[in-house]
């Protein structure tokens, strides 16, 4: 009997599903190809960092190929899956002349930044999504200052000086966060003509409270720190519309220098090549083993799935479900020959806590009916989430080279390269 | 007798010689205003590092703001000077409603790259003077690997995996040693489908040997370590064309996704508008103690300026002399209200040596009679460009800092964003 061929898994997105996958998969004796759009993995939780200055680019980020240098049955592959066949069992990849072909595919290619139907607005605000997406942060803010150092006219330098963060989730809250201690302390004395301490920075969130994915206490906690800080933040208060440095509140408008757009992901259009069932924001429906639904070859993990926990609730699409996810599916994979689809076990996700920073030395963490605030629970960050989340070769060399970077307040990460033929408005 | 009104010093440009006029100017009772397009001050000597993904662009940049945090009277704009008025004694600015007034005037605005009557190589080719250009060499070359890992005809591949370096002074020479190690070294193990050891770096110098400015022994010595690393070295091969991917010199030919340029500078646009003599390559010629004729009010200083020794040499366009300048001219005007132009000292550059490194062990270091090579010369380089050149605030944690970036071949520095939006050609 000849030897059955190789099998060969393609694993879309090198983020912290994808990247689990690879890991996975280690010893897998058929072939494992990892496409992603970027030659690099990004430790997204620490994206504000990049956007408010606090961390080079540089600092969160590991090209995918240096991840699996070691592991010579992971072939990494950059371009953009534009169509899934799943009839067919191929991928169609924009740079590639031919479909990439699969036995098991791992769709891991997380979310994108969401407008609520208002595509238009994307010319307004900034999302947050991308190591560009936090350059072009970083650069706003910190041209707009330069700008505001320059402007005779007392509304301009107002303008200039006013960031508004749309969206009370985690990321708006720690950009909103960041964006003030960058003001009062990291730029302290730098300006002559402006006082960057006096930067206005408005958080603004349509529903009752921010951080509704923790406990109320907990988002008073958070609401009370960044008011500390000097945020004013807007409960209860919808964006109706954008232009360009302005942003309207119903009757109310602001004008803004710099605006964040924190509010809402959308999973890519390619869902929609499926022909499968998909929730409100476009994520897969998938089975209780994270496989397409009659498809137990294909599985979606990560932000780009909806996934039911056993009790019935949403797994959040947070890094350390996208981690399980990817182990179990890895699991499953490497198991394929041995077990049959209908004995595979349901996912199960285990809670490790969510949490959000505020400023350097503030963070509100939640885990079931633990609840944490204030100092305690930033170190539980750094434990919690440096320790169990990267998982690089040199965990502690990039753990030291991120503490002194975030102690210092890394000067050079304020270095950013002027938009290039940009037309000079005031904005 | 009322006070005579404070006295501004406008110094454009903050390089090696602008910096280093503001930093002579401590204490000065007038106000001191340096402008600059961008909001750093770059550490040239390392850019081929940035460029050749060995170093992190904020590794190699130091935001002028910080380095002025401390000296309440320099103010530092940011901005494009258009024209200098030298008869009203103002500048005109691109960003400021008002044009710019001076007492004093110092021209540091350096030199950009040069494409010796053909702009329009500049769509083919890259030049290396600012942090924008490095970001895009080393996105190129890493890019084209990427690129050629996917690509199934062999002549692209081969097209992709060329990079073609233009002009043998020190820039193109530590590039093109630069791009032979990475290939070899930093990517081993990354790729699947390609051999980045294999990739094609090819030197073209149109003169007879490299580096020109240092003997003929040297030249020779550089030229057979960047043989040994693997390069290819053109001599007496001029540029005669260029395209998309393609150089010709003469009848020959080359195919390379990479083309990078460092042939040749020339003076900013700028300088036309003093109606004043001007050298080849658009620089002043200025008096011996580096003022403008006819106005001593006004120097010029470091790349921009054309200035002669006592011996009547040109004095080189390197880091030390624009350095050395800036110190030269802050103390004629610090000294201005007690000396009479008529006796000011003659500018005297001491020369510390020219220096160029191989690769990362290897450097050729010439100071007059002396002569050094191999790695005596490349730890040579580390002491005196890095103490010499580098006057930062904690200069022993920047030290360290590169060290460490330098000797782990920093990965990090390996990630780069792909060009959004261009086509996907294969070049």
């Amino acid at each position: 009997m000849p030897a059955a061929p190789p099998r060969r898994v393609v694993v879309l997105g090198g983020g912290f599903g994808g990247v689990a996958v690879c890991r996975g998969l280690r010893g897998y004796p058929g072939e494992v190809v990892l496409l992603d759009r970027e030659n690099h993995h990004l430790f997204q939780p620490l994206l504000y960092q990049v956007a408010t200055a606090g961390l080079a680019g540089t600092d969160i980020a590991q090209p995918l190929r240096s991840i699996f240098r070691g592991e010579p049955n992971v072939r990494v592959l950059l371009g953009t899956a534009e169509s899934i066949d799943l009839a067919r069992r191929r991928v169609l990849v924009r740079e590639l002349t031919e479909p990439l072909a699969y036995d098991h595919l791992v769709i891991a290619l997380g979310v994108e930044t969401g407008w609520f139907g208002h595509p238009e607005w994307a010319q307004h605000a900034l999302g947050l999504k991308t190591l560009r997406d936090a350059g072009l942060v970083r650069a706003r803010l910190l041209d707009s200052l330069e700008r505001a150092e320059c402007a005779p006219d007392p509304a301009a330098r107002a303008r200039l000086m006013t960031a508004v963060i749309v969206g009370g989730g985690p990321t708006g809250v720690e950009v909103a966060g960041a964006c003030r201690e960058l003001a009062r302390f990291a730029l302290r004395g730098d300006f002559r003509a402006i006082r960057p301490a006096e930067a206005r920075v408005v958080l603004v969130e349509a529903g009752e409270r921010l951080l509704p994915a923790f406990s109320p206490r907990l988002s008073e906690k958070a609401r009370a720190s960044l008011v500390e800080l000097g945020v004013e933040v807007r409960l209860r208060a919808a964006v109706t519309a954008m232009g360009p440095a302005r942003v309207e509140l119903g009757a109310e408008h602001i004008e803004a220098a710099t605006l964040v757009w924190a509010a809402g992901v959308q999973a890519p259009a390619i869902t929609r090549t499926l022909g499968l069932p998909l929730d409100r924001a476009g994520r897969i429906r998938v089975e209780p083993d994270l496989s397409l639904p009659g498809h137990p070859e294909v599985f979606a993990i990560g932000d780009i799935a909806s996934v039911l926990d056993a009790a019935g609730k949403p797994v959040p699409g947070v890094a350390p479900a996208a981690m399980q996810a990817g182990r179990f599916v890895a699991g499953l994979i490497a198991a394929a020959g041995e077990t049959r689809e209908a004995s595979r076990p349901a996912f199960r996700y285990r809670d490790r806590g969510a949490m959000a920073t505020i400023g350097r030395s503030r963070a509100v963490f939640q885990r079931g009916p633990i609840e944490l605030s204030g100092l305690v629970a930033w170190l539980g960050w750094l434990l919690v989430h440096l320790l169990f989340l990267i998982d690089l070769r040199s965990r502690l060399a990039v753990l030291l080279q991120w503490a002194y970077a975030y102690c210092r307040y890394r000067p050079g990460a304020r270095v950013y390269s002027r938009p290039e033929g940009s037309p000079h408005t005031d904005r």
